[in-house]
């Protein structure tokens, strides 16, 4: 495979995605709803950074692998130790908004380039660096988004579902694409509540593990990028971090699928070489 | 495992819980509304007590093993005998409303605190005593909730989703926290009625149970409690009965799971040795 | 099993129906809305009678099995040739409405007997006798239907919820009841047109069935009925009816289930020896 | 089995079609509505024609088999490549409208009408040569449709869900059923928008795929047309090109399964020999 993309003798890439969205779809909601007040579907939220993330540092720690959290800036506010445990255990920091809003839902494009900046802000108090990398809150962009991530430092997205290998957007912003099928949400994501979207009945867990095992064998075999998202509080429930384990243990049991952040597949394709 | 949060040498806990809301939720939407009078769909409650309720007491009776009945007091009101029955079996009773309506859409904390003391009243009067565990009929609270259920002797609820070992409110409430997805309606509670809330599909029983023996094991790995919430008229249909028994000697088989009620759990956090 | 409420040694009884409902759901949806006509969707319906009632005939005529078909007075004018293959070939036809309504959507008491009437006009002139089976079109009645029904020779009926064995209501019709996870249409039956009931996805056949095989267990185990409610233009495709077959199969290799008609169930349960 | 209607001692038939909807019922959702521009999910269409179809052309290729893509006339134009490259590879392409939008929602019959001969113009253009074959882009059909399709040149389409084999409609036009249960949208195609149609969960792969191989086996037993309806940005899916690879061969180990093009099964029933 010496016309592979990927280095190293890799064939494929995986890339594990974390989106640690916490409360705060929920608080944005309340915010805009006087009538919706609910405390105990808001702590649903909390057992993302409370529980799950833990469990998934110590998965890829096992393993010795790195994966990317995308953390909206105001989950970051609340949850800051969680953070700089993400970001001290070796994984990716990404934006996914300061607030979690559709991007094409601002105003403006300088309301939106200030959401842009406020995220920023708030990894560099936090980390002292700010992320590359960048997923829409909403599986959708404004037509000012990619520009504006461009304009600030970042250098790679993950929201457009056109490929399943990377590419370079004309912003010089490199694609890692994104598809529903391999997000965790619309399998998991039941919410009893009609105000909020995606609401369907819950998949039950070795069939949609199965799905994923599927599809990580026909990009591995292609040479592709298996780029998997989800949610820590959907995923981290224990008996699908443990089904997680086990498709780590495939994936790894190729012995030639790179496994890694954003960042690092985003550096190979920026330096031309694919 | 010194350090395990149970009693006797016990790795982990596992609470079988059942929401017994025979034909309430029928009734609220009859009463509100009164184009909507639907025998059938009401007897479809009254499979729970009548039928489901004695296969679930048959059932643990064989097993020697200990449950939690959430009952709404009407329900209580309408099925005396069933209570009876329940409770003469050695099973937990909790306290799941007067009505069957979320606790956030009442007027006031005065009309809130006369719903929660009305269902106690009913079960001091059938019972000669009254519940220390609760759960929301509605997944949600209100602000006042949590304090009018410490005024009135609760010890213990499970609505909230934001971990998956107990842990104590500021109220002193031992929570025992709740997830969908170890919940039966998201999966077989279909409705034909859009007028009624969680409709999707029937999703097949095996798989289901699957998923629910995944979460176990997961859990009983790293020592938590496994909360199943289930309601009778929905789990108690032959086949789903037979997985569930099915999954009590998946449980029983480790030999080292605490299956118990609520508030034994509850009880024991209280102590403070956790 | 001295004590089994079923005949000649069963240990429970299987009951196979059908709903024949053919183009009559989309027919009464374009006559209450003159923006509504699609040829293509009522096709969909005429797979009932045209493709499927075929195979269900052949289907049971090679195990020598008897079935039910409920079917709408309207559906059995508009194709009198089916009605005839399936009595001739001595199943049970019942009375499900003249239109397919909900039968408390009628106007009036009169007008729901009349549509009663309607029916059994229709096949009193077709068959020479009147149906002495009822399921509601709707799963639902008005507060007169049982009423109704018996005064004009229904001897039982299958709509109810509230049990898994028959039964027998005030007005002396005999339920056998019916549930919802027994019935093919929340799982297959599937519509894109967003103004019709039931939307959901479409589950796949393999796990439907064995769901309903799971069933099957337990009622017979427990000396219950099991009714399988099925549409023609659902079940009748070629995957399904062989899945369905398979089904018949794993029944009667249990030696002693009584696979029958709703009117031979109902007449061992009037003889009061139940 | 000498009746067989099928050729060559083929007992059944098997037409693999694709919709080529590409980004067209995005682009419509967005004409239609000021507020709706949401450039991601109109890249999951263009996910089709730039990665699925290669993966579908390579796959037909090695089993040196034929297939049909239907292709809305705007698709062509956007996409005149990879047209080309089907039509190359000897696949048939067939009418799909010019615009993705339901027949029956056209003002008049000159205006329907004009848009099937637009249609048919972009194919004269692009290939010197215009589709024989049509499928409608919404399971529904106006009342001048098959008159209009006959007077343009189709000769056979695949709309109507009456039967699972082939027919003629009084126009002239051979019918090529289309059923719900053999697309692989209701399975697969989940939207996050509810502006969009068909939302509802995503069903896992193999489960579905068993589902297909089902129903195909229950067919090729009937002697039928087994007609799968895909979308190459849902199926071409690396796992699940995967899954319909096992699929065909499935098929082909029958040994007397014809796998071929609507055209080809078209040609034989207007021989009159069926």
């Amino acid at each position: 495979m010496s016309d592979s993309p990927w280095p190293d003798g890799y064939r494929s890439a995986a890339c594990f995605t974390f989106d640690l969205d916490a409360d705060e779809i929920w608080n944005l909601r309340i915010e805009s709803d006087e009538a919706w007040d609910k405390p105990p579907i808001r702590t649903r939220g909390e057992f993302g950074p409370n529980v799950a993330v833990p469990r998934i540092l110590e998965l890829f720690d096992r393993y010795d692998l790195r994966c990317t959290f995308f953390i909206p800036g105001r989950v970051a506010e609340d949850w800051p130790e969680t953070v700089r445990a993400i970001h001290e255990a070796g994984h990716e920091i990404g934006h996914h908004g300061y607030r979690h809003v559709n991007p094409s839902n601002f105003d403006s494009r300088a309301e939106e380039e200030a959401d842009v900046k406020e995220a920023l802000d708030v990894f560099d108090d936090l980390l002292g660096e700010t992320p590359v990398g960048y997923r829409s809150p909403a599986s959708d962009l404004s037509d000012h988004t990619l520009e504006l991530l461009a304009e600030h430092g970042i250098r790679w997205e993950s929201t457009f579902m056109d490929d399943d290998r990377p590419y370079v957007h004309d912003e010089g912003i490199v694609e890692i694409p994104f598809d529903w099928s391999l997000d965790d949400w619309p399998y998991f994501g039941y919410q009893m509540y009609p105000q909020l979207p995606y609401q369907s009945g819950i998949t039950p867990t070795g069939p949609v593990f199965d799905s994923w095992r599927r599809e990580f064998d026909g990009l591995h075999k292609r040479g592709r990028a298996f780029t998997l998202t989800m949610h820590p509080q959907i995923i981290g429930r224990a008996g699908r971090i443990d089904a997680l384990e086990e498709l780590i243990q495939h994936v790894l049991a190729t012995g030639d699928a790179w496994i890694t952040t954003g960042e690092e597949i985003a550096e190979r394709w920026e330096t031309g070489k694919n």
